[in-house]
This record gives structure tokens, C-alpha cells and sequence, in this order.
């Protein structure tokens, strides 16, 4: 219908996977795994990653940049982790893209990060175009929302490469379908790997942090990998 | 940091705004009652759709037009009220504009129905932007997406003539915090109008569906009015 911001979006798509490639790179050599957390508003990826960084602390070296339309309380939340956090104010902008991070990241040292957590503006359309040069694209579903969420908004599930469904503890409360809902994902996503956790209650976060840091090392052992053929 | 994408942007939104006007004008012309449902995705919109439209039923003549992404399943859904429903699918689209509508309603006689109830796409961005010449927008805030939405997506609560704070049944499962919401509302959008509901257990419908007749009279009355001083 308005063939003009066709052309313009898939400029600026064009130039953001070519930043993304080189954040990818950079993330590689600073072998710092890179986790990029999408949903709906509401889904709770903010609790999630609140657990997140606390569980993973102090073993490991985390950190998290969080989008946000407006506001700075959701960095205000995960900086009490005690993990560093950098808010991305975002104005009228539905998504996080590759320049944002690159800014943010300017002034910090990736080297001294194992983990870099970023919470992506709460939508489910558009965040799903644009690559941040992430290891994991983790999209969440809260037990709330209703299972059908995959089928509406096919893109962002096609696009993860694992999903989280979240809020198990109201599971019963709100006559949550499970085998609905993993058959949904699966419809648009075959074979897309499922963790089921509550940020509340604790339940699967030990599954999930230790799929994170299994994740990580195998990164950490491919990256060996590639410099030792390097050599 | 795209200076080109928001002139091409802003040049859409002024040939939507155009177009909403007249859509307007077409409404009242034919005495239909028009609401806009915007919302995250999971929110309740259709649950809150599929009761109201069965709720206003027989005593008025209602439709509804759905918008997603992707699937048919929301129009199948509120079908079964028995009220006419057109789905608009988008596609990679975020939200619903003025010219889908347009297209939908264009075999539609608009003078047969005394409500039209326009589900939008599941985003608390986005659809902000888009004056689709509805009577009243009506944004969504269920009890499971957090307190502190308004705060974090402040421009689609601005924008909005009513808030219906939905899931009321699972206020308690989910620790709600009632008050906080209210202030964070009020303060995005000073006296907002709020209402809740559950389209689950029924609480809170009674007063919502009052709301819409009384609204939609208010508005034929005014219609009146203007006829009478044209004469």
C-alpha cells in the first residue's frame, strides 16, 4: 500500500544487519554471550532477567542493557542485582536495533562480561526484524496470555531460537493449555526448544540458568575451536 | 538517527489522519457507534469483545472487525456471537490504519449497525499513532502485565479515552497492586476514565456494557443536535 516505506524499512534493515555482523564479532572476541529477550509487554521478561542475573552472580560476570519506551525503573530493578545495567530509552520507537546497542556499549569493556542480557522493547512485532548480533533469541510466553500467541505473531516465534514459557505458578489459575500452547510454537517454529519457569516461585530457573551457562561454554569451546584452524 | 524513514512516516500518518476524518464523518452520518480496542497482545481483547457482543445482543445491532498479524481465529471466535466479523490480516504490519478499515467496511452498510468494535493488533505501540475516526479508544491493562505499563508505554495510555483494567479475577493469583496502576494511569493521562472487568467470572461487564449505551446515546443525542441547528 505505501510502497515508499517499504523500500525506506528495508534500507534500514539492510544497515542494521551490517551492524549487527560486526556487534557479533565483537561479542565473539570478547567472548561474552549474548542473550536477547523478547515478548509482549507484560510477559515478565524483567522478573526473568532479574532472576537471571541473580542466579548467574557471582559465579559469572553479567550485565544487562533494557529498552524502554520511556522510564528508567526497569534498570533501576536489575541494577539492585548488583549486576551493571544500562537503560535504552527508546521515545516512540517499538524496538531495540543494532545501533542503539553499539551506542550503549561504547564505553564498556565486553572482556570483563561472561553473559550480556538485552530486554527488548515488550512488543511482539517489530523487534523480530531486527538482529542485535545475539547468540540467543529468547522469546517469552507467559501462562496469561493465551496460547494461540505463536499463530497470531508468527514472525517473532519463527525467529527465536528457544522460548520461555513464563508464569507457570499461575498456570492452573488461569487454565493454562499446555499441549495447546506447545503445539502452537511448534506450528510455527518445528522443533523450537521449551523452557517453562517462574520468576516468583523459582520453579525451572535452574533448568534455564544451566542451559544458559552450557550454551555459553559450548560458544566459549567453538571459539577455540575456530582460532585453533586459525592458526 | 533516520531522518528519512520519519518524513516518509510522518507523510503516512497525515494521508491516515485524512482519512480517519472521513471515516469519521461516515460513522456518525450513519448513527454507528465505533470503539477501538488497543492492547499487548494477551491482554484480553477478544474475551472482552466476545462478551460485550453478546452482551449488547439482541437489544443492539453489532459488529466487529479484528486485526492480526496472521489467522482467522479471533473473527471464528467472535462469530459465535452471532454479530457480524470481518478480519483484517496485516501481515508484518503492527497496527490497524484508516485505509483497512476503509477497505474492510467498503460492502458493509454501516446505517444497519448501532456499535462497531475494532480490534486492534496486539501493541502498546504502534497502534497509537493510527486515528482509525473512532468514537472512543479504549486501551486494555490486565492484571498480569504489571503496574507499570502506563509509565513505560506512555503515549498509547495518552492517547486513550478510557482504560478497562481486565483479569480482574486473577487480581489476588497475580498480587495486583490496584492503586499503583491507578496512579501510574492518572498519571500518563489525568482522569482517565477506568473500568473493571472480567470477561471470565462477568464482574464488572454490567457497568462497562451501561457505559456503551450511554456513551453511544450521548453521542446520538449531539448528532441530533447538530441536525436541528443545520436546519
Amino acid at each position: 500500500m505505501q510502497p515508499r516505506i517499504v523500500e525506506v524499512r528495508q534500507g534500514v534493515l539492510k544497515k542494521n544487519d551490517l551492524l549487527a555482523r560486526e556487534l557479533r564479532a565483537r561479542f565473539r572476541d570478547a567472548g561474552v554471550y549474548v542473550v536477547n529477550l523478547v515478548s509482549s509487554p507484560g510477559s515478565g521478561k524483567t522478573a526473568l532477567l532479574e532472576a537471571t542475573l541473580r542466579g548467574l552472580q557471582p559465579e559469572h560476570r553479567v550485565a544487562a542493557l533494557v529498552g524502554d519506551l520511556a522510564t528508567d525503573r526497569d534498570a533501576q530493578r536489575l541494577g539492585r542485582s548488583g549486576a551493571r545495567v544500562r537503560q535504552i530509552t527508546t521515545g516512540t520507537v517499538c524496538h531495540l536495533d543494532a545501533e542503539m546497542l553499539n551506542a550503549a556499549l561504547a564505553d564498556w569493556d565486553l572482556a570483563s562480561l561472561d553473559f550480556l542480557f538485552v530486554e527488548n522493547v515488550g512488543n511482539l512485532v517489530c523487534p523480530a526484524s531486527y538482529d542485535l548480533g545475539e547468540d540467543l533469541r529468547a522469546v517469552l510466553l507467559s501462562v496469561t496470555e493465551g496460547e494461540d500467541k505463536p499463530l497470531k505473531y508468527p514472525t517473532i516465534f519463527n525467529g527465536a531460537d528457544l522460548a520461555l514459557i513464563t508464569k507457570i505458578d499461575l498456570a492452573a489459575a488461569t487454565g493454562f493449555a499446555r499441549e495447546e500452547a506447545l503445539h502452537n510454537l511448534n506450528e510455527v517454529r518445528p522443533g523450537i526448544e521449551v523452557q517453562e519457569t517462574s520468576a516468583r516461585t523459582g520453579e525451572g530457573m535452574a533448568t534455564w540458568l544451566g542451559r544458559l551457562r552450557e550454551l555459553a561454554a559450548r560458544r566459549r569451546l567453538s571459539r577455540l575451536g575456530v582460532e585453533a584452524t586459525a592458526e
